[in-house]
């Protein structure tokens, strides 16, 4: 609900050229020194583990160093983060025996490096993006819900992206595909860190917006002319009529829109585009002997089949499916690339889904593996995720690693790797826990046990350990049987309370301490709105149009930036 | 229902000495030569690779014959089976990773052998037991429902079992463990072709009869004693007053009760006699230089905690878990014990579950993993199990084998094995198909695409490669959406019919073809009766009075005949 109604609200209306202005100049408000401000649940840990972790510390920083020596920079980090994928569908090929495909590159990779088995994202696309890209929880940085087009909106400025840290200490950093993180001119990859870019502003638009895609039954008209004559029809202020599908752009230059509106047979270009990049750029890198960071984020699954694939390339044969084929060939191509310029040894890769299947209404063959519910939900199956990682000679092979991580800590730990821990941010919550430690001395080494999932901005469930406690559904005063043994009931299927009475204050306690930092340290509200894909060099007329309301906004009692602050409602009950 | 009711109707009634006689020595009505009879289904794939599986079977005659040459007597085979354990469970420590404890020796098993990825079991315990016994699905063999204590029935003496076969060309054969095919004399499993035998007649009831169990909320009471006074109990006659738990007996020999009658502490001793003789049964095998057959069928998972364990073995901590740990560390002494002998090159060692997890008011943890349902269900949650199989230097090291195979085919796959498919019955329908090729030459080699799904009598769903057609719910005429493509849906979430209109014809004639043959060759239609648990040598008086009923039956006016000739509901609607 909270989405549409916030598409419906920002477009043509909001989105005006009367908007506050924003300021790309924004200074980055964080102290260089001090130390990291965590959530509260995490001094809880570290008041028991800190004089040991700060050992591990000497000891990894004293590898790094060395490996710094042995190679002359610091270590190439490459993520690559795709869309919808419950836990077990890469990386296991016993659950892909059962489900009719094959990703044999990413399960060597988990052969040769770390498979995470409880790797925590948040519920959804732009959530999970924000919190890689912050190391704080969407909800922090007020990227609390799916971006779609158009909003108007995007994240702020002054968030300090894992692009910027890198950056400032020297790395090369390039974005490829899918970001997902906002249509305003400050929210463009290029303006939020990254030298490089080249990015789709929402998310598989491209796939959707070709004639084709209603034979999948996905999508029947996200623009007008997709939908016959509605006679009953009458406002006529809210459809967009233009588009803006994939940008391009280096940090401090100019931003342009890149190739023909997609078709049903040239959408898959902006993939290819993105793979052939990502490659560059490692040349390019190397060549001039600097560390690099690239964050590539699949467009695949796209909505819609491969229109060059004449066959399908799997048993399954659905488009996730038959993605994950695809972007387990570019892998495949990658660490070929990766051992052909003689890196392999100095570079992390990361491979990762960003939430859990599309099971509500998603495409056919979006299911529930392990976990129950997918992409949305609270439950184990919204928001943990297959992820692996390999590092030649310094992650361990053949790992099977049943820590929780979420997503936030490869921030940090990306920070620690890259010598960039002193840009992070001391004036807020920073949700990332440095996993160094679990990259390199494996199993057990997690220095989270702990994860809190929201949905949309209120806290939906929180997970300690084995445990977790359905905060969304709970009772005041008894119980409702919202605890849950993840280890016995992995599925969520029964909620308890007899068996488990003795972890509801603790629960009550996470949420306490949890509740006090956000006081402290307060969520941005919303995402920071401003007019939509404005700055492109080579606009094309539909685009500008974008920004023009059809509607006399003198003839409204009310004016855009009324609307705009409006508070949307919260979820739950509160809808 | 069917159970309770036929538990109720057997006992004190039915079970009277004034029973039908039975003849231990009827004889097996099978002819030594002709083709083996499979199901109809079969034909349609023999036709179409008939010719390579003859090549491939020469190839393998040859290879078996070299290793027998080698080692100078046929293969030795151990089957281990235990209970209710969902796909998953063990060989795949990415999932045992998440659900917080660790089988070694079985994953290692999977990594040294073949992780069948798609075995097929009957729906429950007892079915399953007959099936893999006999070769034949349960409902061939009246085998069809669970047996519990006391049904005065069991399987018939014209069964021909795996240990029948084997021990004809020569092996030594043995079962230790649960057995649940039968409380008559003739069902022992020293009566149908082991040489030594040491089993409980029905399920884990030693570990549910003692007082400890309703600590565990599983049983509140198999025996009056266990209830308090009910002023409202007014029928004596139903309630057994004495039991049986663990029999011992050797071919022809006698059978003798063993063990007091289990206590909390003590309970386990069942378990542990059961290992000792599988390993003695091995040695004394090597000894006398004969091959061996072992089906040893563990009561782990028992339904209350092991009381020799001062902590947990898993963090999981729920009674399946562990016992899958105690299973495991036999596994792993077994494997010890194989190379200590020098045999483990020439011995095949499966491990299985008997069906999916006891999801519906089981013990506490057992619950789904990949599929949906348990122990009971159609849905492939109930007839899907973890089935690992090794053999060093025979079968290929670390082998996902995503092929359908049958619990039965390991009947006519062992008589392949030993040189005994002469012995197979050739009057009546043997579901198993020889599946040596895909032991031997693994993934893709299976010859069967197609399995029948029965729930007591009826048949509940068919299963055609990636497709599946529940017979339960569906409609006539138009379909209900009962089609299900288990690559796209393998929970079986949501039945389709347009996407896969085309295969309701097959399934047509799938099910026709089966019932056309079922008619031919009909089922045995209940499990033979007979007096419960005679013929012990050392009987006590309790089990003595098993068979008197405390009702005089004379004022009676229908006879025990009567009441055990009187067919059982049908499932499903015909209840």
């Amino acid at each position: 609900m909270s989405d549409r109604k916030r598409r419906n609200r920002s477009v043509g209306l909001t989105s005006a050229a009367t908007l506050v202005a924003l300021s790309l100049a924004t200074p980055q408000a964080y102290a260089a020194d001090g130390k990291i401000i965590h959530d509260a649940e995490h001094y809880v840990l570290e008041a028991q583990h800190g004089a040991k972790w700060a050992m591990e510390d000497a000891d990894i920083q004293a590898k790094l160093a060395a490996l710094e020596a042995k190679h002359g920079m610091k270590p190439n980090i490459i993520h690559i983060m795709w869309d919808d994928t419950g836990v077990g569908e890469v990386g296991i090929p016993e659950i892909q025996a059962v489900r009719g495909f094959e990703t044999p590159n990413m399960n060597q990779m988990a052969d040769e490096g770390i498979n995470f088995m409880r790797m925590y994202s948040e519920i959804a696309c732009t959530q999970t993006r924000a919190a890689f890209q912050t190391g704080r929880y969407a909800v922090r940085s007020g990227m609390h819900s799916v971006a779609f087009p158009v909003e108007s909106s995007g994240i702020d400025a002054d968030e300090v992206m894992i692009a910027e840290l890198l950056s400032d200490v020297g790395y090369k950093t390039a974005f490829y595909g899918k970001w997902h993180l906002g249509d305003t001119e400050p929210s463009y990859a290029h303006n939020q860190g990254y030298d490089e870019a080249f990015f789709t502003p929402y998310n598989q638009v491209p796939s959707m917006w070709v004639e084709g895609a209603e034979l999948n039954n996905v999508v029947t008209g996200l623009f007008p002319e997709f939908y016959g004559e509605d006679k009953y029809d009458i406002d006529n202020s809210w459809q967009p009529n233009g588009y803006v599908w994939t940008l391009e752009g280096t940090k401090g230059g100019e931003t342009l829109e890149w190739g023909p509106p997609p078709t049903v047979t040239n959408f898959w270009d902006i993939e290819t585009e993105a793979q052939r990049r990502t490659l560059a750029f490692i040349d390019k890198s190397v060549e001039a002997n600097e560390p690099f960071f690239i964050a590539y984020h699949p467009i695949a699954l796209g909505f819609i089949p491969d229109p060059r694939e004449k066959s399908k390339l799997t048993a399954n044969k659905n488009v996730l499916q038959e993605a994950l084929v695809r972007i387990d060939t570019f892998v495949g191509e990658l660490f070929t690339h990766l051992d052909a310029k003689g890196i392999s040894d100095n570079t992390l890769v990361i491979v990762m889904a960003d939430n859990g299947p599309f099971t509500h209404f998603g495409p056919r063959g979006q299911v529930e593996t392990l976990y129950t519910g997918g992409k949305g939900d609270f439950t184990e199956g919204g928001v943990r995720v297959p992820a692996i990682a390999k590092w030649e000679g310094v992650i361990e092979p053949d790992q099977i690693v049943g820590d929780i991580v979420h997503v936030t800590d490869l921030y940090t730990t990306f920070a620690r790797l890259g010598g960039a821990m002193d840009g992070i941010p001391r004036d807020r919550v920073i949700d990332g826990v440095d996993q160094t430690s679990l990259f390199l001395n494996g199993d057990g080494n997690s220095r989270r046990d702990y994860v809190m999932i929201y949905q949309h901005k209120k806290l939906a469930a929180g997970v300690k350990g084995r445990f977790k406690r359905d905060w969304k559904n709970a009772t005041p005063g008894l119980s409702m049987n919202e605890f849950y043994d993840l280890y016995t009931d992995p599925r969520e299927a029964n909620g308890e309370m007899i068996e488990q009475f003795h972890v509801k204050s603790m629960f009550n306690r996470q949420l306490a301490r949890h509740n006090l930092w956000v006081e402290k340290y307060p969520n941005r509200a919303e995402p920071t709105p401003g007019p939509a894909l404005t700055g492109i060099a080579n606009e094309r007329p539909e685009t500008a149009k974008l920004r023009t309301s059809p509607v006399d906004l003198e003839k409204l009692p009310f004016t855009p930036e009324q609307m705009n602050n409006y508070p949307l409602p919260l979820s739950g009950s509160d809808f």
